[in-house]
């Protein structure tokens, strides 16, 4: 194993002292590239790029080439695996994935079982394969996947969803059935992320997207829970290298003592936080990931600047930060507003270290 | 004046005894009762519903003769006072909420002024008078407006948004902008607020509907800081009786420290927050009203009983407690599932008063 020429993101998750802060961008392969809208024209669609190993190679480290980012992230989708189920995973223009057939029957959600990585979502694990080839160590390639509860939203609603009517509706009528599709989601994402690793993934990062929608009591059950269980059996190490979890809850602000508490080595968080206040409440347990609002990069490299500056001084001293959107980057992101964001936080960032 | 035969809800707010915990619902008179959509279809639709007193003092109405709540709200919209402004309120069919004329150009931000309630909403005044002597001393009825920060939204948007790109723009772009749309919002909230006051309404309730979705500087700075500023300028007692108000931001729960220090009387919660770590974080300051997530309306009457009595227990012993759904009431609700609410509300509170 060649050694990586920029390991600060990894260092950074495991709280080790760093030179400055690392940075990355969620949905950082996306439409405000014009190089990115390019190569999915070649790929037909969305969905076809992410099936395409060579493609989704392409378009990982498009950002790289702009932006000196200090990770990459696999170009992929949060909702593979209920695709790999059977669930016949689509994207209609203007309205976000759906699912041809949605789980509405008990015997549907009785038949789910567990896709094989090597089989069902090889497509995924031969990117992840040829991406940590072409990144050549340069900087660490993060893996994912949803959450389990996030994936069941989509699984029940068929598609997204403004109040989670249906999903919400299983959840306080039949809790059993919620808690079955649930475990098997958690098994699923386990084995899957747990392959990514295995095929060169040198951190993973778990997307609770809709968790932040539940209760505060349903969240800790219903999402939560899995999410434990999912970090307890993931793969920690690769030769010889640990391999951080990432955990991200969006809207998860008012719970983070509790997610900061099942084993994850960093937790993402949105915009909302007030980021130094988050560090004092989960103390030493975790790094902290984000968590600049994406509408700031609408704005003007100077303002940019300065909520950048305003967030690395809230968190403060020392390590156990990498700086990153609260959430994906917006299409509509002119490309040298992120360029501005990643060498502000690069510069700003020294000081701290 | 006569006295009121059920006061419970506002001695709850003002923090009294009570011998029960009162009960009212967002969005009580709504599309989930049939005779809400029959006197809808006679109006024409929502907005000719709102402007017409005779058919808002009816819809108002129709929910406490279903059930025993302890408080009537004003039928209106949160949307009347840009509408006032000129902007041109429709609704479009599955849509939401849309302005004509959406804040685009500077010169129609500067040109905005204070609509006058006694010409320009009069017919909000109007229905006050008219519901006040229809109630007869019933129950309390509450006034309501959106706050400063989520007219602002929808005037600068023109309509609903996923990410509030324009007035996030405009928020970090041009702040000084922003700040003077605040500005004029504030003080039309004040003066609407303060003529429903002295029309009637015998407690007032401010909707953020979208705070939330700012960045935790920015809810300071943009949001909060504005219903300061009118929790300042409203008549808090009328004829010897005192006015209550109660703020709510949804998805404000991280923020709650600070929202429960503007001086209000009580503050809204969503279905996010444990209203019982609520209460030990804001102390003697302020009551709270909340917080069922309105998808366990969806469910069944045992399951409704479950989890209303689980907040009942998580707010514990003693008053300043207003029970309410997190949200408003969805249009996909069986009235009876609602009757079931109120009556576990009612009942099962009781020991704790």
């Amino acid at each position: 194993m060649k050694k990586l020429k920029n390991d600060t993101f990894l260092r950074a998750l495991l709280r080790q002292p760093t030179e400055y802060t690392p940075v990355w961008m969620m949905r950082q392969a996306g439409r405000y590239l014009p190089e990115y809208n390019l190569t999915r024209q070649r790929a037909g669609d969305f969905l076809s790029l992410c099936k395409n190993p060579d493609l989704a190679t392409e378009v990982t480290l498009q950002p790289l080439a702009r932006f000196p980012l200090d990770a990459a992230i696999l170009f992929s989708d949060i909702l593979t695996i209920p695709d790999a189920m059977g669930l016949g995973l689509y994207f209609s223009q203007g309205e976000g994935p759906k699912f041809e057939r949605p789980l509405r029957d008990e015997w549907e959600i009785r038949d789910l079982s567990i896709p094989d990585p090597d089989t069902h979502l090889r497509y995924v694990i031969d990117a992840v394969v040829q991406i940590r080839k072409a990144l050549d160590n340069q900087v660490p390639l993060i893996g994912f996947s949803g959450s389990p509860f996030t994936l069941a939203c989509y699984m029940v609603e068929g598609g997204s969803s403004s109040d989670f009517a249906l999903v919400k509706t299983m959840l306080y009528q039949r809790p059993d059935l919620l808690h079955h599709i649930l475990d098997i989601n958690a098994q699923a994402v386990t084995v899957y992320l747990n392959a990514q690793i295995e095929a060169g993934a040198q951190a993973v990062m778990i997307f609770d997207s809709w968790g932040g929608a539940l209760a505060h009591g349903a969240y800790h059950e219903f999402s939560l829970a899995y999410l434990e269980r999912i970090v307890a059996g993931l793969k920690r190490e690769k030769d010889g290298e640990q391999v951080p979890v990432i955990v991200f809850t969006k809207g998860g602000g008012q719970w983070l003592e509790s997610i900061a508490s099942i084993g994850s080595d960093a937790v993402g968080l949105d915009w909302t936080t007030d980021i130094g206040e988050a560090r004092r409440r989960v103390g030493d347990k975790v790094a902290l990931q984000g968590n600049l609002d994406p509408a700031v990069l609408f704005s003007n490299p100077e303002v940019i600047r300065r909520e950048t500056a305003k967030i690395l001084a809230s968190y403060g001293q020392g390590s156990g930060h990498v700086f990153n959107l609260g959430h994906g980057i917006s299409q509509f992101t002119p490309p040298e507003h992120a360029a501005a964001m990643v060498e502000a936080v690069h510069q700003l960032s020294r000081p701290y270290h």
